[in-house]
């Protein structure tokens, strides 16, 4: 019978199961979105990363953000390790004190693929 | 004298101490927006919404997203849960079935965010 071909092998309700219609984040993609998002969903690297960004040029010294974040200096600095290791800023040694900087574009990437991947876009 | 007048109490490099020329994130809206990039910050949910967000509507059964993601439906459901918990998903059963949509407007809320906050602005 024709209809053999059509049907699927085990019966399934009949709402399920719709393939996605639009291309979708890939394993690699999405192993490494994790990982910077991980680096970055923590309140005080957040506000780290806001002040740094708030500064001219988008360079702080580590000297500057102890303060606002009432920490104590090995936590912002254990924090801003992790920062540096997820590749959103960069860490520079000028005198006694360490210099962080914004990467240019490491934040953009990642609303980039955001708005890509995760929300939900208009039917062609 | 009257260089005394400029000079710090306590000596400190020159560069050492600048205050933040653009408003930051409140601490507030950093534990907000903390919490949501935590949910965000996994493979396999990064992978659910991308799928979910790709289905028609933004909606997807919970059957839809098994096998894609390769992980048993256990899994699968504690990960949406945790999608669901944070606001980034509601959750339908209908017969058998559970569905998942995405909330409109909660991945751009991040990004605005993100946008505003943790990126470098053209300086005034």
């Amino acid at each position: 019978m024709a209809a053999m071909d059509l049907l699927p092998v085990v019966s399934e309700p009949a709402a399920c199961c719709t393939p996605a219609a639009a291309p979708t984040i890939s394993a690699d993609d999405a192993t490494r979105l994790a990982r910077t998002l991980k680096a970055m969903a923590d309140p005080t690297r957040l506000r780290l990363l806001s002040l740094i960004a708030a500064h001219e040029g988008g360079e702080a010294c580590v000297c500057d953000l102890i303060e606002p974040v009432g920490l104590s200096q090995p936590t912002v600095s254990h924090h801003l390790k992790q920062l540096t290791e997820a590749g959103l800023v960069t860490r520079e040694k000028r005198g006694v004190w360490a210099y962080f900087t914004i990467v240019p574009g490491a934040v953009d990437a990642v609303t980039q693929h955001l708005g890509a991947h995760l929300t939900v876009h208009a039917e062609g």
